[in-house]
């Protein structure tokens, strides 16, 4: 709000104004508190991609090509603007895919969020061991893969937990059933529905594919 | 052990017999159950490395090039078969690390066994919601790589979870509490304590270096 607040009085009429966080209710009504005659100008959007290290340093000219442009536009944002935004995002090779804010923060905090979490607490779970630094030296490249978001920006990921709590809450509740039924499942040494289980997730996660959210146009 | 069976008439006393196994106790326990006088010919490995994709189709030469191999010579074990065995893996460019078989499982739970438990749990997890194809279609390049090792192969992987069960759920255990700290911490919105725990998760995964660890020898 205090940023929107400095901004809006040097904004024109005719001005793009564009967010590009990882959560979208907060910075909506943000928008709203703050903008008044200039709330046109604004359009959130939220780009799929990222690494996880930051600063310029670490800067990629491709890093937004073939990867997902999430607009959620408010019902208050110019038809000019949302066109630009399209236009500026199509230019660099993203595909647009719009959501309405609580949509986008629901599925965001079920596929970034929860993982970030999770991702997050392997490394504290392990190394809350007595032996955790020697445990996870011995890593493969399953592990690098698997626990390499858990490098993200604390800040960053701070802002995001924090911002989208009873989404991510809610997908953390999901979760833990999910991994509740594997481990009972483990623990009553049920190999054939230990198999099942494993082979449905399997499966699924087998014939996804990134980028295949259905309402996309590039 | 049916295996063991087969083979241990056939083997002369100069053989060399190795495995390729991700959990060790069990195969230690069956060689020791069934193997008599060709007990020496026994050394158990492990390559920590390999593909979310089984079958010769997805061969390749350069599968074993600078990744680990576990070695967890039985007390048993032939001097010349362990000597053969490093001969082996490092000309295929594998570092060799020894474990015991108990310290090896243990070490598996951890970093390989259970991160695919909680790969396969998010997938559940998320398509036991009734929009879960909508949330899983927006997933980006953070999704894709932690949910990587949730395509393994099912029957592998029962056969793992199995035989590593206590060793499993010792770390699910250890897991469940770090992710509980996430929670309270999320849902207590204490940014400040959400913060510092991400720094150290996030500190610990930079500072990480696959093949970091210390007792190898290439």
């Amino acid at each position: 709000e205090a940023c929107f607040k400095v901004i809006a009085p040097a904004l024109k009429a005719t001005a793009l104004l564009m967010d590009v966080g990882s959560t979208k209710a907060d910075i909506v009504a943000a928008a709203l508190n703050t903008l008044g005659d200039k709330l046109h100008c604004f359009v959130p959007v939220h780009p799929i991609t990222g690494k996880e290290v930051a600063g310029v340093e670490h800067s990629d000219a491709n890093l937004y090509k073939d990867r997902a442009l999430i607009i959620t536009p408010m019902a208050s944002s110019g038809a000019t603007q949302v066109q630009l935004v399209k236009q500026i995002w199509k230019s660099l090779g993203s595909y647009i895919t719009e959501l309405s804010p609580a949509a986008h923060d629901a599925a965001f905090a079920a596929v970034s969020h929860l993982p970030h979490v999770l991702a997050y607490a392997v490394i504290r779970g392990i190394f809350q061991q007595k032996n955790g630094p020697d445990l996870i030296a011995l890593g493969g490249p399953g592990f690098r893969d698997f626990s390499r978001i858990a490098a993200s920006d604390p800040v960053v990921w701070r802002d995001i937990l924090t911002t989208n709590r009873e989404q991510v809450l809610l997908q953390i509740a999901h979760f833990k059933q999910a991994l509740h039924d594997f481990e009972k499942a483990i623990d009553q040494d049920d190999p054939k529905l230990l198999e099942d289980m494993i082979r449905q997730a399997s499966d699924l996660r087998f014939n996804w594919r990134m980028g295949s959210s259905q309402n996309s146009e590039k």
